[in-house]
């Protein structure tokens, strides 16, 4: 039988991509399969052999962890990459992560086609399709869970596990979790099934990266972190003296400590690009951490209109990524200028880390446009207070116009 | 000898004011103090005598709360206000509030001018003066603190004692703490001082609002928040079952839980309007609850694109309030669009209060746009998930064509 | 043979529309042909006799002119509503005015299906498509251009004529012009055909509501446009006397002075909600001639902040409209604050329309915040310019810190 | 009698500047006269000569037009910068420039003074003043219309007529137009006077840079502009042949053109930084034309969305720049910004200019994202006209609920 030629299948060594890779074969392709580790919990190894006994013509294991925390983490870090005020986009910035290296794979094995296991209501098929189509414009893209021939066989957990034991497929022997998960370095994403009913509280067994701050330690660890161009390049534990300084060693650290200490859990509702509500439930530690680290030395060093602007296009950002754009014209414009305003963040921050809080201690820049003379109650300096008087009088040219035209109108305040 | 007319002073029973009221006295002025109670911690029979013992020719002392809540802390709910990311505002909103009612007294008593003891380098002179010039543009104002032969002769505090000494003013027998501070009923704020060194750490004596969550009690209380038109009009513990449904009192209530778990704490700089940085640290506890249950309920309710055009004109309305615009004509402007946006913001939220964190639980609305069977990963209902095909594609279109411009230039992603 | 339902058609009286009612039948469907007038020159009569002749079991022409102008019309003028800096969006707001009635149709007719003429490149489907499913969500919409058995067989011009003959259908006796074209009140668009290639230039004679300038008087007409809540409520021609003063009248005579005149003329290239860019040729002589009035008379009544903030959300609402979510949550609050904004937009502007140019020659108004005394260079009035020094002495702070951390950096301006 | 030290005064030759001139000497200063060519037609070697016979300790007369169109036109050009709609801003540029020289030769010189004779109510004080502390922080402004000594001394155009004759100031021989009047190579702007009712008309004769529409030629002027990075690099007259490349001559040229057909004229109000309202007339022929050429070359060649996000920041460049801030941190990063976006806004514009108007025949560009067969109504291409059904749907999803929602609350379209 011909080939109907090769697809780089995103694979997770699931149930589910599992099923996908041999209906690919059933349905006439060669597959490859293609797994990314952006440092979730995995048997890489076994998911290898899995791989193999269902047949993939050719097996990925591709280590992004690194790629990850710098290309992606990090310019996130820059923004304060934040969607609708609460979600940090763990999952967001994994996508184009994992799909990039996919599109080489398939040009470097010329494969026409590529696939994933991620559903027609959600954001992920998004994210991963526009990096697909942004950086392989011409490649096919197969997404059984919107084919009529594969969801309609396929309605429920039930129809895959016999399809598994039909074919072979080894099943999870553990039950599965009734939600369901996304992990990576940077967070974990908890799901559907008895989450959706959006009054229901998460259980307090789900979160797997984080520890219960009531059972988190009763002393904080107290961190100094230190930022050059808007990104970390040293994190020092004052407790302990531990220190670290690259990307994935610092990545992974403040991972530990805010694992430990709790920080970084919420529960919320968000607005899928889709156009539908759908509620979340994330734990991002280190990126928590980093987000308040970098909030707090960017205000200090940054111009405060600069800072107004670039709030806004860290805002933008945040709504590109989140909707999948991470690879588009405008994304790349907006991380070129967010990216531009990180040139003087620079300096070092002192925090203390407890019981699922992150408390900003103090702060310390050569950059810093913080001017301790200027600002100080007890010396004059430079500053004139009558200029003040002007200052504020000016202003009120306006309010004061206002004012008169409101008498004229006869309205009232 | 004549007067030169009659000055409304805010007058805080303090040091400073009191050496103001003295002075315009001493400069000819008749003197009408006002103290403004907005929920600080004062003993303001003492402060009417003290006034009346200095000379004030009439003292008013004017309970503001229940304003100062349903006028301005309400709105800025609405909002989600918070500036640059971190401050919620607790003193900016104080300042129109307190101005408002000194005008009003200045107008009703035929006053001519009004006068303040805030400083010549920070916001408050600002808020202050706006504020009057908006309600009451013919009005002289009069600030020490920026008047040569003022601040000339009051170069620091001995002076003031000095002063306070030879005229009689009952000089404070604690020592003043090493940081200035300013307290209402959403907030305290500390700084200048030993803060003014940004690296300095707060001694962990300083927060008088909130515990310490180091000694906070190691059981949440579990709160349910219920909305209406985006403002709370009922909090219930459902850990015992208090419930307060006025204004002022859900606030306070609010306030109370807050301070008891260690909520709201932030150590920050800032930019000031003058274009200085400052650092300031506050403790919010009552407002860090309720900006956190806000967001919920709003994002379940509100439409996504309403909120992020909301979300745009909530940063501006900080940004104005930050900087003294409350009375102004696009503030009201923005007000007035962001109440019309909350007019579904309805529902109940569940949150739990515990070592200096919020968290959201769940949360329910008759007027929620999350719909339950749209989302669910179990039930295709009305969507076609093909749909996403064609929806995903045409995403790409403009990608693809970014991609082809890019071959043609040689350039690469 | 049983119907399939019935569909109200956008029927136009054109051969596309006119093949789309015949195949409709053909698919099993009864027909409803539904006509709006909203100011084409058509003749209606005739398309009315087409319709029965084809089948039609029931037509609607209903005449929209005065909910086009009052209902879409003036909240565009209230918005400035200008697509990409140059684009009036005369189509884009025909759109949903002709959908809206469409659906009531349907609804009162008892009709499942909706059907209209637009192609599957375009930004008419999504605006027809996206208000028959707000406002009648169940509703089912048959787009023949993206049927493959529909577009498969009609590929062009000659298959339609061949299908026109065939059935019987009255073909058009005038050749087609190498373009197409949309005509409404407010505009007459061209484009495809000759005119998609970018370069080519539009031939003179395509214009047909407006003269060429070059032929057009050699004396201006001057008009007074008087405004009240931002849209206008008189007009009058100073050189002869001619004064309207209903919405239709009002915007029918700027038309005709518009087109006298060779006022709107553009060629652009814009960039469609898919992703495509086009290239359109338009004239919209009496919106033009609004759209410069109403910034005037903005401008002059409306404070300068509330216009900064207004005009972010007149961008958005071009964004908007033009994409097709006129009816849509977000649409209706920026509407909403938009219509806010202007209860003080208000007075009369003179202008002179002349050679293709609308020049403003003066302007007044009751609500204006224009202080001639204030802004006189002769008077000094209630301002001293000493305040001056210190306004801009303290919005300098900011720039001087700005230096003095750069002389640190040791960068160059 | 020693010296009070130096001060630099941008002097124009007038009445106004000499009398300065000579007051500053009265005051105890040396005075270096700076006067800088931007274009303005003046007899420079005149002026230096009564600059000289006045007592000016130096003078220097500096040619900045080509580094005005370069750095100030041409990255203006680039934003598409227009404040409030209108204004090109042909004054607010040419402040920065003025005063970056003028410090520039206060530092060479050693003077710690300068200043100018801006008025006190105006913007140009603001934009003197803030590029000089932005340039040269320490230094010392001496604006003597906001000086008491100054202003009350010369309350109107007689005192400054004698105190001309009696110290031998040469005084203007021609009656002063009833308005002031700026004049740069950029434009030549209008105001106070008789111009500050707003109601009254402009007189014919005020226009010195354009030609009346009546009265100039019947026959257009055909261009082709050709631009790289977002500004032109040539100009082709098609009806003559006539070229230039270098950048003020394209900019004297395009001028040239402009004037002759009388494009370039508004009469407008406009918010000033100071917060009053005032009336304003401009000729700006050159930069006219070239606003609508790169409007339309860059919509030809950016990609929509990254259009969307420069259209704010060229908003956002044009406040900062009416207000003064061309030197600040904030101006710095948006121009960086906008800079970036111009990389492949590359290609040819024809363009017709006639009769006050530029009418836009074509364009052509290696770059475009315009692609002629994707967007053809003949071709269907790689496009599937099947996938905007999906794509409208989804769009639909939030409509629809919202619809759903609607139904619920009982609320009406």
């Amino acid at each position: 039988i011909m080939s109907k030629g090769t697809v780089v299948l995103a694979y997770s060594g699931g149930l589910d991509t599992s099923c996908i890779l041999v209906w690919l074969k059933e349905q006439g392709y060669d597959v490859i399969a293609y797994l990314a580790n952006i440092g979730q919990d995995e048997d890489f190894e076994a998911a290898r052999k899995k791989a193999e006994s269902l047949g993939a013509k050719k097996i990925f294991i591709e280590d992004l962890r690194k790629e990850f925390v710098e290309d992606f983490i990090w310019p996130s870090v820059q923004a304060n990459a934040v969607y609708e005020d609460r979600y940090l986009m763990g999952t967001a910035i994994a996508r184009p992560c994992i799909a990039r290296r996919q599109v080489e794979i398939a040009r470097k094995e010329g494969a026409q086609f590529v696939s994933h296991g991620a559903t027609g209501k959600g954001n992920d098929q998004i994210r991963f399709e526009l990096t697909c189509y942004a950086l392989y414009p011409e490649v096919k893209i197969i997404a059984p869970w919107r084919i009529p021939e594969f969801y309609n066989r396929f309605r429920g957990r039930k129809d895959l596990m016999e399809y598994a034991q039909k074919f072979g497929i080894p099943v999870p022997v553990t039950p599965k979790a009734p939600w369901s998960m996304d992990a990576n370095l940077m967070h974990i994403s908890y799901e559907s099934g008895i989450l959706e009913n959006p009054k229901s509280q998460a259980p307090p067994d789900l979160y797997l990266m984080t520890k219960n701050p009531a059972d988190s330690p009763n002393e904080p660890d107290v961190l100094e972190m230190e930022f050059r161009n808007g990104v970390p390049i040293k994190v020092t534990n004052e407790t302990n003296g531990i220190s670290k300084n690259a990307p994935l060693e610092i990545f992974s650290y403040l991972n530990e400590i805010g694992g430990k200490h709790g920080v970084g859990r919420i529960d919320i509702v968000e607005n899928r690009f889709i156009g539908m509500k759908s509620r979340g439930i994330y734990e991002t530690p280190g990126g928590t951490i980093l987000l308040k680290a970098h909030l707090d030395i960017e205000t200090f060093t940054m111009d405060k209109e600069v800072r107004r602007i670039k709030q806004g296009l860290g805002i933008k950002f945040s709504e590109l990524v989140y909707n999948g754009f991470w690879y588009s014209p405008e994304c790349d414009f907006v991380r070129h200028c967010i990216a531009k305003s990180q040139e003087n963040v620079e300096g070092k921050v002192q925090l203390s880390v407890f019981k699922g809080q992150v408390y900003i201690l103090g702060r310390e820049s050569p950059k810093s446009l913080y001017n301790e003379e200027l600002v100080s109650m007890d010396v004059q300096g430079d500053y004139d207070p009558c200029d003040a008087s002007g200052f504020i009088r000016i202003n009120a040219v306006r309010l004061r116009e206002h004012h008169r035209l409101q008498g004229f109108s006869g309205k009232k305040q």
